[in-house]
């Protein structure tokens, strides 16, 4: 905790007591929290530190909840460098900064060597659900438009190359970020006709599609000639036989808006810093529910699985 | 988080979002967490699950906040018995009930064999500051009667002895416990007299009145004679060369309560559950400040010193 009280020092840890404190108003308190083993701890475009916090950011801004305040809790391995530490709590400090969160309670302990893999963080969030949201996993209707954020599979690919697991070699850096500027500005374009949000993390955007397919009791149509793929993953992605449907983002969302919204919103998207690649990627159907289906730029139709099992394990 | 979802069927789990919600009044939140690695995973009287709620609802609790909501993370090595999973669910889920806490939030990651040791978990709980408290680790004052909730050493002495490293054998059971009904009690007894609280975690009490007595500038005098300890916990911690001050609670708390509401504030402690034993074991002098000292049986006074390294790793 002294490592934070340091790191952040106009924060609420400086009292150092059992518990942080925000004030907070009446209202929906949204809590989120994730475990972070990434392996490598550092990797072009982030580290576990800031990915730890931008993840749970994340699942508390999808939720339509502004992030208020976040915990740190980390599990060290005896033995690890103590230069390593201080670099992710710098990143850690520096994540909560930009995105405009307060680190207000935390926690180390320490276990032997070969009883951890180095360091596992676990973040947890509290946000207050704002008051022009309306999103729901069940609320998505006929008609939606479905927004992406930014080009995919950024993340999951710049861990598999930096674990030099193949003879690939591509610049291609994770998109880890805060995704709250671009929840802000679908809130502030679409209202209640942001119908629903959410973070494509593990499994990419088929396992968030396919997910909320089934909790909305809808068929979802992509578009795969629209979907945003820079060229360095679509090549990485095709030599190794991979989707990039399938994987891991640490900085995209997947938006539903009604249709009469759709274009205000994709405007207020594409102004956010980092969405300028934002995109229409598909629309709702009522049929065949719980159903994603990809339009394939030669004019068929085949079905989007959501992979099972973790191929690509501890990628955040 | 399906595993959640199961054991707590009525909670907000159900829905599965990326946040779990509760509504809350306007007021000052308090937020805590913490990380458990205890070894083994179970031990006489507890486990690693129950551990995991009790510690965070206890650090919330002497904050003088009321439990509202946790979240719990759990990193798992592959190849843990699915039994032993379950049964930590189960352990959890039941803490919870018996805290009065919802879980709100939950996360899974899987590592290699190897990379964890079976089970780590992380708990982060929300309260809301209770408007009938006061505490604060700076407001305690010469005069404070300092409370103690029950007898010391359990815990910890609990799992050294379940490692088996020690050719000894007790029947001593952790002290694991929410102390929420402990502080309600105190704070319905002496209200803004109750001047501070601490669970006496790592490092036992010495730790936490040790802590105390400097973020307060205060001395602290303690009556050797009245620290109560279980005659089996004593006979442990005398054959192994441990003082009893300096091992780990996990349902302890001292409190430290101006001298005029001591008595009620005593008599209250007492009828709860569980701290029949309590007891008054010292007061607060104005020098030397920052320092504890014990007023030993034999009339003479010596230094109680915080534990400094961790002689008892991985105890919660």
């Amino acid at each position: 905790m002294p490592a934070f009280a340091a790191a952040t020092p106009d924060g609420a840890l400086a009292a150092l007591g059992d518990a942080g404190a925000v004030r907070v108003d009446a209202g929906l308190l949204a809590i989120s929290t994730d475990s972070f083993v990434v392996r490598p701890l550092r990797f072009p475009g982030g580290s576990i530190g800031e990915l730890a916090v931008n993840g749970t950011v994340n699942d508390l801004a999808v939720s339509g909840a502004r992030p208020l305040a976040l915990s740190v809790s980390m599990i060290l391995e005896e033995g690890l460098d103590a230069a390593v530490l201080r670099g992710e709590v710098g990143a850690i400090a520096a994540a909560a900064a930009a995105a405009g969160v307060e680190i207000v309670a935390g926690d180390t302990k320490v276990v032997e060597r070969g009883a951890a893999d180095g360091m596992y963080l676990c973040t947890s969030g509290v946000g207050l659900r704002d008051a022009r949201a309306a999103v729901a996993t069940d609320a998505i209707r006929p008609g939606d438009v479905v927004l992406l954020s930014g080009p995919i599979g950024e993340h999951g690919m710049a861990i598999m190359l930096a674990r030099n697991e193949f003879d690939l070699d591509a610049d291609i850096e994770s998109d880890t970020c805060s995704l709250w500027p671009a929840v802000d500005a679908l809130l502030e374009a679409a209202g209640g006709e942001l119908h629903c949000m959410r973070d494509a993390t593990r499994g990419g955007i088929a396992s968030a599609l396919c997910e909320l397919a089934r909790s909305s009791g809808v068929s979802v149509l992509v578009d795969e000639a629209a979907l945003p793929v820079a060229p360095a993953v679509r090549a990485a992605a095709e030599l190794l036989g991979i989707d990039p449907v399938h994987i891991a983002n640490e900085g995209r969302l997947v938006a539903f808006v009604a249709p009469e919204r759709a274009e205000r919103a994709l405007a207020a998207l594409r102004a956010v810093p980092g969405c300028d690649q934002a995109a229409t990627i598909g629309e709702v159907r009522a049929d065949p529910p719980g159903m994603v289906l990809v339009q394939t730029s030669f004019g068929g139709r085949r079905v989007m699985d959501q992979l099972v099992g973790d191929p690509l394990p501890r990628i955040c």
